[in-house]
């Protein structure tokens, strides 16, 4: 039967022990959206500030909660990113600004947490940013979308295009 | 116009200065939800485990993020928070646990970003916990439902019941 | 019924509201002991180093850790400490480093964790700095001995001599 | 003679080189107790709240902190940690909650100081949640009680019970 | 005669009670340079890239370093700024990139340490995005230019044009 | 043509890649020096003080700044240092403190930020400390003096002795 790994057999929190898995290449791709009023998204695309600020912030923000991942989960194991990138796209015609960040490492565990972590602080961001003009963008879809390495391999999620 | 006060008039971003505004007690309640598979919602609720314990961590992990959204956020306002809760609710029908964060201050400015931090914090734990079991959970419709206190005064999200 | 005042009426921790409390100034003081051989004592205490550095640096320590307690103890509110202090003394006839770290603030709740966190960190930094000199030593008697402000008023820890 | 490694031939406090060590698996075990009032100890275990939310809350906040260990011990090396529990046992005619910490890792220097922060951690949380109706509950006894791996091998403290 | 708050009479650190002082507006504005050679400053004016990237994450750098001054700075009293800023200059014909911040508390200590702190972390960004091309950069000149507010008043440095 | 490794191609900040580099020992040695009043440097050196406390708590500063670099500088690689240390000498002649900090790791990537992180604050807390009596010391010349490793090889940087 399936079950927690992060809970011991009575149920406790644990971290669990990834000492005797491999050191290998893992990397993660997740994605998330920020929905938003259209002329919300006007504003952040070009409305009178130069081009990609507020995206840039959110950029650089994703990228640091990449690092500090393991401090805000608590069952999640630190470990060294050896790449981090966040990248955005706009939906004019939805409403909606699409995040995609990419991480990696070199070690016995997976990065999907510091992936979807980078996606979930970015997105956070733009809402900060633009949270005085429209109170009622939604963050959402956060997802896996790719990850590679470690000894589950290769899982892509159904429906999603990655390269 | 509407304008994005992140961002100074050549369009760099800044952290506002609130020095000037009232220090009034603010309130604000975030909610989000994890969407997963019948089985995973089931073995988070009972599977042979203790009751609560997953929802427990994602819990303490939300409300130690709340305090911690200054350093995450790149332009948010760092401010000491007098309360913080974040609650779950099963909808079995839906497979989605849902979460309620609820965070007060009293200060110079708004602890949206701090209820919408320990909403998607406690939403990452629940994934990291259950992601052996289902890498397809999604974390989504993370929102603002209502803020009080400061000079915009009362928010309520349309369509959203709350205290 | 004394109650947990941590837990809700349901038993799920939170962080309590304070913000209707008045801002005093509160001081808490605490203590605690490092037990160690007496060569070790004396390693530190003079063995050929500068008198002083081992206990400077567990001293620094635990400044900076009364600063952090928010992050570290879950349910503590962060509040900014206006006055920290870490001072020791040597025991040498029962092999003991004595210390006791003092904290301030004016805020809505007492500082006793940040007082009693600082104690610890000052302690463990003493076993780190001479643990390869002595596996044995225990850090012990941590408590609080003095409070003052806030609602519940003064605490004087029973058989304690404090200013 | 026996000397501090953490402190340099003229005395300064330095983080001492271990780049030339191996990489081996190493474990560290840790104890520490809290001491308290019968009637807290029933109030933890049981007082009509959920069995173990305390305890729960209390073991999170151990392994999160033995997870920023290198934050808070100024000499100490950061490693990124393979494997964290915190255990919890009641001594109810002792009136004390027993904890144990295991932390292991896969690296050039050892986790004693880990597990040593966490067992801290974790025993002052118990203190902060039960703060409100006991301030003389006493942290003590945090010791460690064995390592293994690296150069100096196995340690087993005297007289200690451990797997 | 002069003397060095930060310690107490028999010489040992301290943080500085600042519990009586009263809580004012309080403004600080630092200013630093990085200094390389001009080809290494034209590339980052506009060599191939967007105007602004590497100015902006420095940027984001400094002002989310502000508000970890007091972690950084052992006796800095931590405060809750309520507005920081960090602007950027170029000198072609001095090869410097020029940096100044402006950081704004209401509290009962000045934010020197903020400003210092904010110009530095943003200097040595723009040494770490631009090293690989000149290892050679000097970060130079940090200094504090005004400060407003407090019981000492208004400081000036000789020399500076300011605002 | 030389490019600015911490953008991609379009021009956004990322973190680049280091999976595939080797790990290596790798050391890096920065300079640093705070220039004062000669009064104010007497008044570090010895006036009235154990000689060496402004200093020790500078030097345990620097040392655990390094540790904390990648949470520091957006774009820079967490990594687990293998050693650190910070030295001080006088030049009461001119006026300064001179700083010189040592990191050393075994990894993917190089230490040079974490050395010349380790100089900023190391010379920032001397600043802190200092500045009730002297506001108008200058925190310059913090820059790389050599580095040792990588595919890169060894810089010295011209007109710099060093061991």
């Amino acid at each position: 039967m399936a079950e927690l790994t992060h809970l011991d057999p009575r149920g406790n929190a644990r971290m669990v022990d990834v000492g005797a898995k491999q050191e290998t290449e893992r990397v993660a791709i997740a994605r998330a959206e920020v929905r938003m009023r259209p002329e919300t998204l006007a504003l952040i695309q070009s409305g009178g500030v130069p081009k990609g600020d507020v995206i840039g912030v959110a950029r650089v923000a994703g990228i640091m909660a990449a690092k500090r991942t393991g401090e805000l989960i608590p069952l999640c194991h630190p470990l060294p990113i050896t790449q981090a990138s966040v990248d955005f796209a706009f939906d004019e015609a939805g409403g909606r600004v699409l995040i995609e960040s990419r991480v990696s490492t070199v070690g016995r565990t997976g990065v999907e947490m510091e992936a979807l972590t980078a996606c979930s602080v970015a997105a956070l961001t733009i809402y900060d940013m633009a949270k005085a003009v429209d109170k009622g963008m939604v963050v959402g879809e956060i997802r896996l979308v790719k990850k590679t390495g470690g000894k589950s391999g290769t899982y892509v999620r159904p429906g999603e295009e990655v390269e």
